[in-house]
């Protein structure tokens, strides 16, 4: 059955913050709203080529529980912030029009992002073709979902490109789940980038690129991870037990912390980890290897038996209608004009 | 609310055979399988010029419900007889490669037929895109669901020209929920024609056409009425009452019916109506109007009080499922080389 | 197929505003927000006895367009009033627990109110059931969805007497989607009721009814109706005919009016209609006839040939979603203690 | 917001053949069906005391992918014997009238397989309540779907108690999601038992038990893993890193091997593992541990972080959607009479 298969045909594409630890020296700056925090990096073409990465700006929000209602409604004050100053960023004038396209398959929950936001975005195109005085707070907006090459048959590239040609929007945004590289980002985290959607290397990266380079107009992307891989689950796992021993060691004669269950012991913000030599101890040869090469262990491990699976929490669909109402609402809001 | 105005947008057809009293010598032949009945017309440009509508062949299922599990697989059997029959009539070959649209609204459940259908066609486009053998059982098919203009801001017909432009399929298949202008083809009716899709007549005509025409590539229309409105149902039960009455008087000294409660006397196979003189009897000047006088009337009461709606059997959602699981299994099958 | 029949087995009850013509004297008294009414009935025993109906509290919310977000608002705070006030009439106490049930089939779009509410309302008897403290805040709720009769197997009461033995509420709230039987009152109407749930009348009525009565614990009822039947359609557009006559009789010399297109002139506030000789010149036979004759022959016309249908708007999707969020959040709101 | 925390009340059953390692001598017999395989195990009090289960007999029903559609008829097939066979081995007579409940939370894609599958069981006993005829063929079925405490505030099984109060069936079949301790269950495993649902151990075990002892009639469970734990995931894994350190010694020498990708070697069919020294030097002090405790690190490891997170694959509703049609199908054909 085809449907079972439909990850073959994804783009995916991961978050900027990721890679970070390769380079050095690049622009960030944080702006902080109590528990939610704004990270902006600005990559220039050098020390993005060093990571296979994009020239541009990525904006990266972290948060909590988007379903706790005051979280929801906090964050949505920051993520229309962010989209706004994007906009900015990128010179986008109030009568530039926008298409703004929900990518993922809106059969599969935790790929549905896509679809489901643009389900409540308002339109306005619409008011306008049929000849009628469109409202001055309001830009010219069309949206559209493509559906993915697996229930298709079409690159999604394609579609977009046809639709392009006759719409003619000044620029798009595009809307996307992703794949987190880490089990805390996933659906935690939403990634603003000017630099469009590509998928990090490999041969069919330039067919699939939607970006200003390949469409030849600017593309605003909007990313959120819902799913991670059993090899990144387990390998994060490794990193956290070396953490864990670390803490365990530091707090060895700590009395007050004996009088707590070991499953109590809140070492999230422990911040150091094993020395090589107490890896090696605690997790013999593969304490011994590098992030890398434990990755690409584990990988080896899972693969040849079908179980290196792309997971999401049970609790997505709920999850997803928030996460989605949270991207509709910031960007009807962020797309008014004043 | 943008929701609820949708229907403004929709590009509405009808059903050829009820267009028909006023034509003559078209040719016109039936299958008959038990209680399904294939009907196909083929117009001629004269004729089709003075009731409005296009040149071409127009096959009309006629079945009872399909929610039946013997009579859906029986109906499956027919419907995809009737498209194999079409394609053959204008020549379409193995070697073509076709595009199915889903037309319509995915959110509102008489309106999802398209894509409900789209979600189940087997597509095999990908395979070739990907660069690997495709099964000799299989044509190259791909798919799409446009939505619809109130929720995409873009002309249906745009964003098919766009990925025509693109995909380049032979021909195209389009699948859309009809308005029925007659309460007993509600759901009960399938329309095939190689005409296309296009409102019957109007400003917007030209504009939305989807045909071989305006696109200058073969278009087979798949239609099934899932709505009415409310001026249909009144002037559809006026000529009701008229029926009834005639079979009352005709039976007026039927002793054997007047054990038989009023409301069990089935008179559906009674096909003669009141004369002039009984009609205006029966309905003072209503009664003296013609069909399309009273239709008019009707839409006149009707309308300023924002009662004309367009309305739909409670129970669309077992229907709707059954029938796109119908449309999708008839097309997956007739669209298979052997 | 049992998923079609399922009309069958559903209790079906209708608005208590349809009924008062042929009562005198009761108690009534009007709120006017703006666009949006309540309109209170005291019913007396013998007045109740008159129309068949149930002694108690009636309260009618009469609005528009729920899917206008302004409108939304306004009547999500007089809906709330609406319900305080009910639930101060028969005395409910801050200690008093509340079961609510959502009655209906979710699988069936107008029929799907109930269910589609309860999934939004809050519940806290788990917190109380798990040991744990309940925030003064909140009452103790608990909610569940019987479903219906054509899925069970079960009838809807014996489930909620089953739950009732073990939850043991101090009182219920019942929620139902209802039949209409006036085109205006559709989507447009919430009943709220201290006197159950139960058929107008009939053979299968204290079989099913759900009431203080038959439960031994106050039952506050919520309706609306979301779907009608032809017959309906037809005798409420007979009335509408005999106004539109009225009114272009009394203009008919209005020369002001004779530049407005016929289908444009709003009758909606001409509350004449005509006399009993203009009805018969204007209807013969039919317009002799009184309303309920009317009705009763268009059922005898439309029932043995399967049209006595019932139908729902086609946008009725979208509706519904409105009208079990404004439910849940009124409930929810209400139900809170201060 | 409540929907989020809806684990916490959620009944856990896991599979029994993750625990038989720990028993011996008990009845085991499989039957094999091409590549589905139905094991029985037959479970004496005493040694189901060793492994904290209960007596009884279990059915579990491997298998591979059930979204390809000759596997699903086979294994259809094979699980109409299986649901056949227990039905005789407790006894059921054609007479018995059964109650059928679909345990879990329908909103929550993983966890909606029992209410999914109800939702296509043919019910029958309205039928007999409306005092028609029964066919034959059809035993009397009632189903219900309770909800999970999360959204009803209610406890699973006083809702049971007070439906079979009303409905009084001969016997019950439950249906529920369950939990794997193993990546290679999850979605691949069927189990059927007599002995009902029940958590296998703590605090609120008899609470919460569905079964003969704490409801007094027989209770047939069906469950299928749908979800896995983030332990789970890292446990495994460092098992299969132990294996295919054992494979990859043993082919150390192979020369065809080498030619093959690493990534491609596949391992599934090695059975053997390395021994405590070799453990140990792979995996250091993690190596030396028993595979409980290494669960227990691991748990220690993650759940203060907030990262033992329940998760499923991203394709999950299309297997639900598979698995319940499968469920359905099978129960509407086992349940009826010859």
């Amino acid at each position: 059955m085809h449907e079972i298969d439909l990850s073959k045909y994804r783009i995916r594409t991961d978050l900027i913050v990721e890679h970070l630890s390769n380079i050095k020296d690049y622009k960030r700056y944080e702006e902080v709203y109590d528990d939610i925090k704004i990270e902006t990096i600005e990559l220039d073409k050098d020390r993005a080529k060093i990571i296979d990465k994009k020239e541009g700006i990525y904006k990266t929000i972290y948060f909590d529980d988007v379903t706790d209602e005051n979280n929801f409604a906090k964050l949505l004050d920051v993520t229309i912030k962010a989209i706004k100053d994007l906009l900015n960023s990128i010179n986008i004038k109030d009568s530039d029009s926008v298409l703004i396209i929900g990518l993922g398959n809106r059969k599969a929950t935790p790929d549905a992002l896509g679809p489901l936001t643009i389900d409540s975005i308002k339109i306005t195109r619409q008011i306008v073709e049929l000849g009628l005085p469109l409202d001055k707070k309001y830009r010219v907006i069309s949206s559209i979902i493509p559906g993915v090459m697996g229930t298709t048959g079409i690159e999604t590239k394609e579609i977009i490109e046809g639709v392009i040609d006759k719409v003619k929007p000044s620029f798009l945004i595009v809307i996307d789940a992703l794949a987190a590289s880490s089990l805390e980002r996933i659906n935690k985290t939403i990634q603003l980038t000017d630099t469009g959607i590509h998928p990090g290397s490999g041969l069919l990266n330039n067919r699939f690129e939607i970006s200003k380079e390949t469409l030849g107009l600017p593309v605003i992307a909007i990313g959120i991870p819902t799913v991670v891989d059993a090899t990144t689950i387990v390998s994060n796992t490794i990193n956290y037990i070396f953490r864990h021993f670390s803490y365990e060691k530091e707090n060895i004669d700590n009395k007050k912390l004996k009088l707590v269950p070991t499953i109590n012991r809140n070492y999230k913000d422990h911040d150091k980890t094993l020395n090589k030599e107490e890896r090696k101890e605690v997790m013999g040869l593969i304490g011994d290897l590098s992030d890398d090469e434990i990755k690409a262990l584990i990988t080896e491990v899972l693969t040849p038996l079908g179980y290196n699976l792309l997971v999401t929490p049970k609790e997505i669909d709920f999850v997803i209608t928030k996460l989605s109402e949270l991207l509709s609402k910031a960007l009807n809001k962020s797309l008014e004009l004043n």
